[in-house]
């Protein structure tokens, strides 16, 4: 019998966001001790209602806890180009969300829980990095209990300015907080989530699935796809966040490098970006486990068997 | 009959902390709401033991509660050659303070206050500005219920860099968030806090009073005065945070300008400068009531009053 | 019949300057007005004797002239990890090379040549870009009359850093001068230059031309595919420099992408990045043709067959 | 019997830079070797038709050489709001000066007459250090030979912004190539030269000369003083650039600290900052001997004595 993995689900959802929460519902080697919601693709009003939403879609029901609505030392950055004015453009959802938010803030609940763990929760931020620096900060002592951070941002290159992938580029002063921590991270950069590219075909073959969960994510790929072929010109929309919980169930459809990464706060052209050593050039020890390589057809696999799970 | 002032005291004791504590507790002025207590002359867990103990010997009973023991983005950086190792090397005090903290965390104590207030709460920050911007951060809506944040910090030269004072620099990033949250700020920079200089004649003056809070001022000035001359070469010690206190009691101590300053946080050696515009050269609309000169001999006149009120 | 194509050589030999040197001396639609050389892989006056003595290898007589022996803001970094600590360890070459340079400093010879010129020479820099920004400061009118900059320099990644490649990162201000100053530019990064692999099979095929210059190649080759083995672990050494010469014989061999590239001089982890905005997320002017991918078969045969004209 | 001062003056005339070349020329103590021109307060081309213009109202028969058009990493950025549209604003002066430039470029002259020099010979910077830095870039050679750079710019406070003095800020990379390069440097910045402010008053003394160059010199006054009240508020003109040559002159006038000044190049607010390490906190040996106070009275009789002397 496998060991479930602890999870506390802090996003911005964001339609990869969304996928990440529907698969962490539906596979049973994930226990979600909760989703913590932060601002990022759009305003942390938005993603609190989207997570609530999605929640109830799925039948998931854990404690959602409104996180920060703005970085560390700069007001909130969104993503409404990518993810619409709602944040989740495409299907239709409840204006007013069936769930309700906890009262307790995000970072106070990512204290407690992890305060009162055994040291066996693991973070999954896939947004901005702000509730996770800000727990830190306020509680040093939550920083031995993480077991792992399992995150999705950064990369060798950037998605939001030539050097920074978007999550980083929102608060990056957090993102140095977290991977100075001493916490073991591993990091889904774009190198990684690129790969996990849902075309055409792989929204082809979810349609058959035919069951709700399946039917809103195939929802949510059409239009995710349309940005992207919008803004970037790719040919299908990298479900990025999805590589943490693919992750989670099945550690073996990555490859990892061990390196040292810097956060880059300072530059001018270069804010956000993640600096992975690849080469091994600065000489620091590794503190990221960074992927590299995705199994791609076992990845789609896992995810249309997943989402039969429903 | 005059309105009382209802402050929270947010500081790191430190000589000039402690100075402020007993001047704001003796004047009937001011009204203490709490003590939240930050890293910063020394580590948190001893400007708490010296706050406690501060607020024990003048009689004192207030919530103190504990805040951030590092800067928003870094490790905490101390000043123990200035303050000592306990942060209040001088005077005899106990281990163990007789009095206790409050269990709430010194940034939830700032946010609770505020949003049941009728906005007639002032901050007044004497030491790094982490708690400050922390509470902002986790809840924006204490924004516009803050009177307004009474501080001292930076000025237009530096006394821990060339271009940097300690508070500020401390946490800079934590200054960058307080100076652009729109808070009306009245700043005590080291421009007008170094007019408040503690002579040996000041000591002597102080010393006629008699009573145990003029005694206990006394023994930390000959402290403070010490190493002043050790590490600057200075005839006197600044008294820097009471310049708030003393504000609070008679502004018209003060001449103000009302300017635009910015925070550094990216400079190679400017880190944590406040660039006070005096000249108006960024043309950028005025943020902070900055304190250009202090009428010498009454400052000293309300110091020897107010501890004469023990 | 082909034009000639008039380049001067701006470089620090350097095994990939070296082999440049000699392509472009061997092959008849090089014309080569001058050599100027520039600290960088190790000391100008070593950069100096190395060309002279290729230059006297390969029968080449045209002008030497000394430049830079610094950079615009710092002193020189060298790369003797790579080059060995002459710049050229491998072969032997004469203590003191048989040829002289010329009396005018390199940024005179430059600048002299481009007012003289009818706007048809190319700058071809292979190494930092000291000399070609100090040459463009002095004498602005020489902007209009470089007909095209074909450098080798920077990436989306780097070698020296994670960030940056070692010619951009020795100057990355003379970088941004040159980026900045309006003239076209072929850049020739480690994205491509690192398809321009020497590996052991390209030197058993070099082996097999049987002349002193082809035999000259693969002695160097064979130097720098032991330190690139030794200090990035690849499998052969790229001959980064040789794709401006290759270009320049060629065009066809490379495509290229016309996008903004911006030089990052205020990093703290990415001082000397060049940011190369692949996806157009900056919405900037393209300001540079920036080399993708290398025709790698062609590219060898070019490479032997040009040996085999000596 | 004095020795004599040789001196090469670079300047951006400029009315400060006007009335130091007026000054130099008129005492005997001053061997003006050349005058070299930057571009600064206004372009390089209005700087050396001003430079021409008062070489021949005053009889100066030196070389005057052209220089650098631009600062080291970016265009030029010039003072009109302060010294008019000419540069020279107030006095009629010719269209078409009757003295011409020579043909060597600035920073050729200055490398030559130094190398030629027995290191007796001391630079004297009044604009942007552009000319200078350059020079050193090219030829490190003549470091050894600088007796002395004797400089206005910088300060511990600014006037372009608030934390950089203009002719620094115009060109911080060159203002870092001197300050590091180890030449003995006399620093007069803000702090002492608005301690030179020319009043009403002054202006009046010297109407009582009643020769060419100071009834010259009165109408640049004039201008420079209204423009000071308009844009700073000033009552007076603060002679900036004439320190250097009353220091030259009779040293005694001032009083100096010798202390470690770093340039900030880095900075959001605070690019072109000279970083005065007063109270020694940097630890960092002295580079620089800082002009802390001007003896004002004796400044003005010298002054009005050199005038005098046309």
């Amino acid at each position: 019998m496998t060991t479930k993995e602890k999870v506390i689900l802090d996003c911005d959802p964001g339609h990869d966001d969304a996928i990440s929460i529907i698969l962490a519902t539906l596979h049973e080697k994930i226990d979600i001790v909760g989703i913590t919601t932060v601002g990022g693709n759009v305003s942390v009003e938005k993603t609190t209602k989207n997570a609530l939403n999605i929640s109830d879609l799925v039948g998931l029901d854990v404690p959602v806890a409104i996180g920060a609505s703005r970085a560390l030392t700069k007001p909130l950055s969104v993503a409404e180009s990518i993810h619409g004015e709602s944040g989740l453009d495409g299907p239709e959802l409840p204006e007013e969300p069936a769930l309700k938010p906890i009262d307790q803030h995000a970072v106070d609940f990512i204290i407690e829980k992890l305060l009162e763990s055994d040291g066996d929760i693991k973070l999954v931020p896939t947004g901005p990095l702000t509730n996770i620096a800000l727990a830190m900060i306020k509680e040093p002592n939550i920083i031995p209990k993480i077991s792992e951070i399992v995150l999705m941002g950064g990369g060798t290159f950037g998605n939001w300015t030539p050097a920074a992938e978007f999550n980083i580029w929102v608060d990056a002063e957090a993102a140095k907080v977290v991977y100075q921590s001493g916490v073991p991270i591993r990091m889904f950069g774009l190198d990684v989530t690129h790969q996990a590219l849902a075309t055409k075909e792989v929204t082809k073959r979810l349609q058959t699935i035919n069951n709700k969960a399946a039917d809103f994510v195939v929802e949510l790929l059409q239009f995710f796809i349309h940005t992207y072929k919008e803004v970037f010109d790719f040919d299908g929309g990298p479900v990025h966040d999805a590589c943490t919980i693919a992750y989670l169930i099945d550690p073996s459809l990555f490859e990892f490098k061990h390196v040292h990464v810097d956060i880059e706060t300072k530059g001018e052209f270069t804010y956000g970006m993640t600096c992975v050593d690849l080469l091994g050039t600065t000489g620091k020890e590794p503190n990221v486990y960074f992927a590299e390589t995705l199994d791609v057809d076992r990845f789609w696999d896992l995810f249309d068997q997943t989402l039969q799970k429903f």
